[in-house]
Protein backbone atom coordinates (compact mmCIF):
# COMPACT_ATOMS: atom_id res chain seq x y z
CA UNK A 1 0.00 0.00 0.00
CA UNK A 2 1.35 3.16 -1.07
CA UNK A 3 0.49 6.77 -0.53
CA UNK A 4 0.93 9.43 -3.42
CA UNK A 5 3.87 11.59 -2.90
CA UNK A 6 1.33 14.21 -3.68
CA UNK A 7 0.30 13.92 0.28
CA UNK A 8 4.52 14.62 0.95
CA UNK A 9 4.37 17.95 -1.32
CA UNK A 10 1.07 19.12 -0.10
CA UNK A 11 1.97 19.01 3.68
CA UNK A 12 5.66 20.46 3.03
CA UNK A 13 3.67 23.02 1.07
CA UNK A 14 1.37 23.43 3.64
CA UNK A 15 4.22 23.85 6.35
CA UNK A 16 5.60 26.34 4.37
CA UNK A 17 2.87 28.85 4.10
CA UNK A 18 2.41 28.29 8.06
CA UNK A 19 5.56 29.90 8.72
CA UNK A 20 4.02 32.89 6.50
CA UNK A 21 3.73 35.95 9.04
CA UNK A 22 -0.46 36.01 9.12
CA UNK A 23 -2.42 37.47 6.20
CA UNK A 24 0.71 37.05 3.67
CA UNK A 25 0.50 35.08 0.45
CA UNK A 26 2.60 33.10 -1.57
CA UNK A 27 2.35 32.36 -5.53
CA UNK A 28 2.25 29.09 -6.28
CA UNK A 29 5.18 29.25 -8.89
CA UNK A 30 7.39 30.22 -5.68
CA UNK A 31 6.31 27.60 -3.36
CA UNK A 32 7.21 25.22 -6.45
CA UNK A 33 10.34 26.77 -7.02
CA UNK A 34 11.26 26.70 -3.10
CA UNK A 35 11.30 23.09 -2.94
CA UNK A 36 12.40 22.48 -6.85
CA UNK A 37 8.61 20.51 -7.48
CA UNK A 38 7.04 20.78 -11.02
CA UNK A 39 4.28 23.28 -11.10
CA UNK A 40 1.78 21.41 -12.97
CA UNK A 41 1.61 18.80 -10.45
CA UNK A 42 1.75 20.98 -7.80
CA UNK A 43 -1.28 23.02 -9.24
CA UNK A 44 -3.34 19.97 -8.71
CA UNK A 45 -2.10 19.71 -5.40
CA UNK A 46 -3.09 23.01 -4.47
CA UNK A 47 -7.10 22.54 -6.42
CA UNK A 48 -7.29 19.91 -4.27
CA UNK A 49 -5.97 21.44 -1.21
CA UNK A 50 -8.48 24.83 -2.10
CA UNK A 51 -11.30 22.47 -3.07
CA UNK A 52 -10.83 20.72 0.90
CA UNK A 53 -10.70 24.18 2.63
CA UNK A 54 -7.15 24.12 3.56
CA UNK A 55 -5.56 26.84 1.40
CA UNK A 56 -7.46 29.99 0.05
CA UNK A 57 -6.22 31.81 -2.91
CA UNK A 58 -6.68 35.63 -3.63
CA UNK A 59 -5.78 37.38 -7.24
CA UNK A 60 -4.14 40.30 -8.40
CA UNK A 61 -0.43 41.38 -7.88
CA UNK A 62 -0.63 40.20 -4.15
CA UNK A 63 -2.31 37.59 -4.67
CA UNK A 64 -1.23 33.54 -4.03
CA UNK A 65 -2.28 31.15 -1.59
CA UNK A 66 -1.67 31.24 1.93
CA UNK A 67 -3.62 29.26 4.79
CA UNK A 68 -7.39 29.10 4.96
CA UNK A 69 -7.27 28.56 8.62
CA UNK A 70 -4.37 29.08 10.97
CA UNK A 71 -1.72 26.42 11.44
CA UNK A 72 -2.70 25.25 14.80
CA UNK A 73 -6.42 24.64 13.19
CA UNK A 74 -4.73 22.10 10.40
CA UNK A 75 -3.65 18.92 10.63
CA UNK A 76 -2.03 16.51 8.84
CA UNK A 77 -5.37 14.14 8.25
CA UNK A 78 -6.94 17.09 6.87
CA UNK A 79 -4.12 17.18 4.10
CA UNK A 80 -4.14 13.66 3.45
CA UNK A 81 -7.70 13.55 3.05
CA UNK A 82 -7.59 16.33 0.53
CA UNK A 83 -5.47 14.83 -1.04
CA UNK A 84 -5.60 11.17 -1.32
CA UNK A 85 -9.98 11.48 -0.56
CA UNK A 86 -11.76 9.72 2.36
CA UNK A 87 -12.05 6.63 1.41
CA UNK A 88 -10.90 4.14 4.01
CA UNK A 89 -7.79 1.58 2.42
CA UNK A 90 -9.35 -1.17 3.64
CA UNK A 91 -12.44 -2.04 1.43
CA UNK A 92 -14.41 -4.71 2.48
CA UNK A 93 -16.23 -7.06 -0.50
CA UNK A 94 -17.94 -9.10 1.68
CA UNK A 95 -17.01 -12.22 0.91
CA UNK A 96 -18.04 -14.00 3.72
CA UNK A 97 -21.09 -13.79 1.68
CA UNK A 98 -20.20 -15.79 -0.97
CA UNK A 99 -19.43 -19.82 -1.51
CA UNK A 100 -22.06 -22.71 -0.77
CA UNK A 101 -22.51 -21.78 2.99
CA UNK A 102 -23.23 -18.04 2.66
CA UNK A 103 -26.40 -17.57 4.87
CA UNK A 104 -29.03 -14.97 4.45
CA UNK A 105 -28.49 -11.49 3.80
CA UNK A 106 -30.47 -10.68 7.22
CA UNK A 107 -27.26 -12.75 9.34
CA UNK A 108 -24.61 -10.45 8.13
CA UNK A 109 -26.02 -7.04 9.71
CA UNK A 110 -23.06 -5.93 11.57
CA UNK A 111 -20.17 -5.62 9.73
CA UNK A 112 -17.62 -8.23 9.40
CA UNK A 113 -15.51 -9.04 11.98
CA UNK A 114 -12.25 -8.76 9.80
CA UNK A 115 -13.44 -5.53 8.49
CA UNK A 116 -14.01 -4.23 12.11
CA UNK A 117 -10.43 -4.99 13.00
CA UNK A 118 -8.86 -3.45 9.81
CA UNK A 119 -11.12 0.02 10.18
CA UNK A 120 -9.97 0.04 13.54
CA UNK A 121 -6.34 0.42 13.09
CA UNK A 122 -6.85 2.52 10.49
CA UNK A 123 -8.83 4.80 13.12
CA UNK A 124 -5.58 4.66 15.16
CA UNK A 125 -3.62 5.80 12.18
CA UNK A 126 -6.15 8.64 11.83
CA UNK A 127 -5.77 9.84 15.48
CA UNK A 128 -2.06 10.31 15.09
CA UNK A 129 -2.76 12.13 11.48
CA UNK A 130 -5.32 14.50 13.27
CA UNK A 131 -3.10 14.75 16.43
CA UNK A 132 -0.32 16.42 14.21
CA UNK A 133 -0.90 20.61 13.71
CA UNK A 134 1.24 22.74 10.99
CA UNK A 135 2.37 24.60 14.42
CA UNK A 136 3.83 21.92 15.66
CA UNK A 137 5.43 20.55 12.55
CA UNK A 138 6.86 24.21 12.15
CA UNK A 139 7.72 24.77 15.65
CA UNK A 140 9.26 21.33 16.22
CA UNK A 141 11.00 22.16 12.44
CA UNK A 142 12.73 25.28 13.99
CA UNK A 143 13.96 23.57 17.01
CA UNK A 144 16.11 21.12 15.21
CA UNK A 145 16.78 22.72 11.42
CA UNK A 146 20.36 23.92 11.60
CA UNK A 147 20.03 27.85 12.14
CA UNK A 148 22.15 28.72 9.10
CA UNK A 149 19.58 26.94 6.35
CA UNK A 150 16.27 28.73 8.60
CA UNK A 151 18.23 31.94 8.03
CA UNK A 152 18.52 31.20 4.51
CA UNK A 153 15.29 29.85 3.90
CA UNK A 154 13.61 33.66 5.45
CA UNK A 155 15.97 35.27 3.32
CA UNK A 156 14.81 34.18 0.45
CA UNK A 157 11.13 33.84 1.38
CA UNK A 158 11.54 38.17 1.91
CA UNK A 159 12.77 38.54 -0.97
CA UNK A 160 10.11 36.70 -2.67
CA UNK A 161 7.92 38.83 -0.68
CA UNK A 162 9.40 41.44 -1.23
CA UNK A 163 9.44 41.23 -5.04
CA UNK A 164 5.88 42.11 -5.89
CA UNK B 1 -4.57 5.00 -0.60
CA UNK B 2 -6.22 1.41 -1.31
CA UNK B 3 -4.90 -1.92 0.13
CA UNK B 4 -5.30 -5.02 -2.14
CA UNK B 5 -7.85 -7.24 -2.58
CA UNK B 6 -5.59 -10.01 -1.51
CA UNK B 7 -5.19 -8.79 1.81
CA UNK B 8 -8.84 -9.67 2.56
CA UNK B 9 -8.86 -12.90 0.69
CA UNK B 10 -5.72 -14.23 2.64
CA UNK B 11 -7.04 -13.12 6.30
CA UNK B 12 -10.95 -14.89 5.33
CA UNK B 13 -8.94 -17.82 3.94
CA UNK B 14 -6.63 -18.05 6.95
CA UNK B 15 -9.31 -17.94 9.28
CA UNK B 16 -10.85 -20.64 7.54
CA UNK B 17 -7.33 -22.69 8.22
CA UNK B 18 -7.68 -21.48 11.78
CA UNK B 19 -11.16 -23.17 12.20
CA UNK B 20 -10.04 -26.55 11.03
CA UNK B 21 -8.84 -29.20 13.80
CA UNK B 22 -4.53 -28.81 14.04
CA UNK B 23 -2.88 -30.88 11.39
CA UNK B 24 -5.21 -31.11 9.20
CA UNK B 25 -5.00 -29.70 6.02
CA UNK B 26 -7.38 -28.08 2.80
CA UNK B 27 -6.70 -28.12 -0.68
CA UNK B 28 -6.32 -24.83 -2.80
CA UNK B 29 -9.40 -25.61 -4.89
CA UNK B 30 -11.75 -26.25 -1.67
CA UNK B 31 -10.71 -22.95 0.06
CA UNK B 32 -11.22 -21.36 -3.17
CA UNK B 33 -14.67 -22.44 -3.49
CA UNK B 34 -15.87 -22.06 0.24
CA UNK B 35 -15.25 -18.19 -0.59
CA UNK B 36 -16.14 -18.54 -3.96
CA UNK B 37 -12.84 -17.04 -5.17
CA UNK B 38 -10.93 -17.29 -8.32
CA UNK B 39 -8.49 -19.61 -8.06
CA UNK B 40 -5.14 -18.61 -9.89
CA UNK B 41 -5.69 -15.25 -7.81
CA UNK B 42 -6.00 -17.09 -4.85
CA UNK B 43 -2.81 -19.74 -5.84
CA UNK B 44 -0.54 -15.96 -5.73
CA UNK B 45 -1.72 -14.80 -2.62
CA UNK B 46 -1.52 -18.63 -1.01
CA UNK B 47 2.59 -18.39 -2.88
CA UNK B 48 2.73 -15.19 -1.31
CA UNK B 49 1.27 -16.01 2.47
CA UNK B 50 3.71 -19.53 2.17
CA UNK B 51 6.77 -17.66 1.59
CA UNK B 52 5.90 -15.82 4.88
CA UNK B 53 5.72 -18.40 6.75
CA UNK B 54 1.87 -18.60 7.75
CA UNK B 55 0.63 -21.22 5.90
CA UNK B 56 2.53 -25.04 4.85
CA UNK B 57 1.44 -26.83 2.44
CA UNK B 58 1.74 -30.73 2.14
CA UNK B 59 1.35 -32.73 -1.24
CA UNK B 60 0.06 -36.22 -1.47
CA UNK B 61 -3.65 -37.34 -1.55
CA UNK B 62 -4.03 -36.33 1.94
CA UNK B 63 -2.15 -32.78 0.83
CA UNK B 64 -3.45 -28.99 0.65
CA UNK B 65 -2.47 -26.17 2.80
CA UNK B 66 -2.66 -25.35 6.59
CA UNK B 67 -1.14 -22.44 9.08
CA UNK B 68 2.41 -23.20 9.51
CA UNK B 69 1.68 -21.82 13.32
CA UNK B 70 -1.03 -21.57 15.78
CA UNK B 71 -3.95 -19.06 14.78
CA UNK B 72 -2.98 -17.67 18.14
CA UNK B 73 0.93 -17.53 16.78
CA UNK B 74 -0.75 -15.84 13.84
CA UNK B 75 -1.64 -12.35 13.15
CA UNK B 76 -3.45 -9.90 10.84
CA UNK B 77 -0.37 -7.83 10.28
CA UNK B 78 1.48 -11.29 9.45
CA UNK B 79 -0.67 -11.53 6.80
CA UNK B 80 -0.79 -7.82 5.54
CA UNK B 81 3.24 -7.98 4.86
CA UNK B 82 2.96 -11.25 3.17
CA UNK B 83 0.71 -10.06 0.88
CA UNK B 84 1.79 -6.31 0.58
CA UNK B 85 5.11 -6.24 1.54
CA UNK B 86 6.74 -4.51 4.72
CA UNK B 87 7.64 -1.30 3.29
CA UNK B 88 5.59 1.99 4.78
CA UNK B 89 2.86 3.51 3.22
CA UNK B 90 4.60 6.83 3.54
CA UNK B 91 7.85 7.42 1.85
CA UNK B 92 9.94 9.98 2.83
CA UNK B 93 11.58 11.46 -0.77
CA UNK B 94 13.50 14.11 1.23
CA UNK B 95 12.19 16.98 -1.07
CA UNK B 96 13.30 19.42 2.31
CA UNK B 97 16.81 19.32 0.86
CA UNK B 98 15.33 20.24 -2.52
CA UNK B 99 15.34 24.08 -3.95
CA UNK B 100 17.29 27.00 -3.47
CA UNK B 101 17.73 27.06 -0.30
CA UNK B 102 18.78 23.25 0.34
CA UNK B 103 21.42 23.02 3.23
CA UNK B 104 24.68 20.63 3.47
CA UNK B 105 23.74 17.21 3.30
CA UNK B 106 25.15 16.76 7.22
CA UNK B 107 21.94 18.63 8.22
CA UNK B 108 19.27 16.44 7.62
CA UNK B 109 20.85 13.60 9.99
CA UNK B 110 18.20 12.85 11.54
CA UNK B 111 14.69 12.31 9.02
CA UNK B 112 12.09 14.81 8.37
CA UNK B 113 9.55 15.62 10.59
CA UNK B 114 6.86 14.74 8.51
CA UNK B 115 8.12 11.48 7.85
CA UNK B 116 8.70 10.96 11.50
CA UNK B 117 4.48 11.75 12.08
CA UNK B 118 3.50 9.59 8.96
CA UNK B 119 5.95 6.71 9.88
CA UNK B 120 4.50 6.84 13.66
CA UNK B 121 0.84 6.73 12.58
CA UNK B 122 1.87 3.95 10.42
CA UNK B 123 3.18 1.90 13.66
CA UNK B 124 -0.17 3.05 15.87
CA UNK B 125 -2.13 1.37 12.37
CA UNK B 126 0.79 -2.09 12.78
CA UNK B 127 0.21 -2.15 16.04
CA UNK B 128 -3.91 -2.52 16.62
CA UNK B 129 -3.45 -5.45 13.16
CA UNK B 130 -0.56 -7.01 15.44
CA UNK B 131 -2.93 -7.59 18.34
CA UNK B 132 -5.52 -8.82 15.93
CA UNK B 133 -4.93 -12.98 16.05
CA UNK B 134 -6.48 -15.49 14.14
CA UNK B 135 -7.15 -17.04 17.38
CA UNK B 136 -9.44 -14.48 18.65
CA UNK B 137 -10.44 -14.13 15.15
CA UNK B 138 -12.08 -16.81 14.94
CA UNK B 139 -13.41 -16.73 18.31
CA UNK B 140 -15.17 -13.94 17.88
CA UNK B 141 -16.51 -15.13 14.69
CA UNK B 142 -18.03 -17.89 16.35
CA UNK B 143 -19.91 -15.79 19.21
CA UNK B 144 -22.02 -13.51 16.69
CA UNK B 145 -22.46 -15.87 13.73
CA UNK B 146 -25.45 -17.13 13.36
CA UNK B 147 -25.49 -20.79 14.33
CA UNK B 148 -27.68 -22.03 11.04
CA UNK B 149 -24.52 -20.20 8.95
CA UNK B 150 -21.76 -21.98 11.41
CA UNK B 151 -23.54 -25.69 11.38
CA UNK B 152 -23.71 -25.41 7.64
CA UNK B 153 -19.96 -24.61 7.16
CA UNK B 154 -18.92 -27.14 9.75
CA UNK B 155 -21.19 -29.90 7.36
CA UNK B 156 -19.13 -28.52 3.99
CA UNK B 157 -16.03 -28.64 5.85
CA UNK B 158 -16.48 -31.99 6.68
CA UNK B 159 -17.41 -33.64 3.38
CA UNK B 160 -14.65 -31.94 2.09
CA UNK B 161 -11.87 -33.44 4.21
CA UNK B 162 -14.18 -36.47 4.72
CA UNK B 163 -13.78 -37.05 0.48
CA UNK B 164 -10.03 -37.93 0.47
Amino acid sequence: MKMSQGVEWAIHCCALLASLPAEVTMRLEKIAEFYDLPLPYLRKQFQALSRAGIVTTTTGPQGGYRLAKTAAETNLLQIYIAIEGDDPCFKCNEIRQQGPTAAFQKDYARPCGIARIMWNAERAWRRELEKATLAELVSDAAKEIDPAKQAASAKWIAACLAER
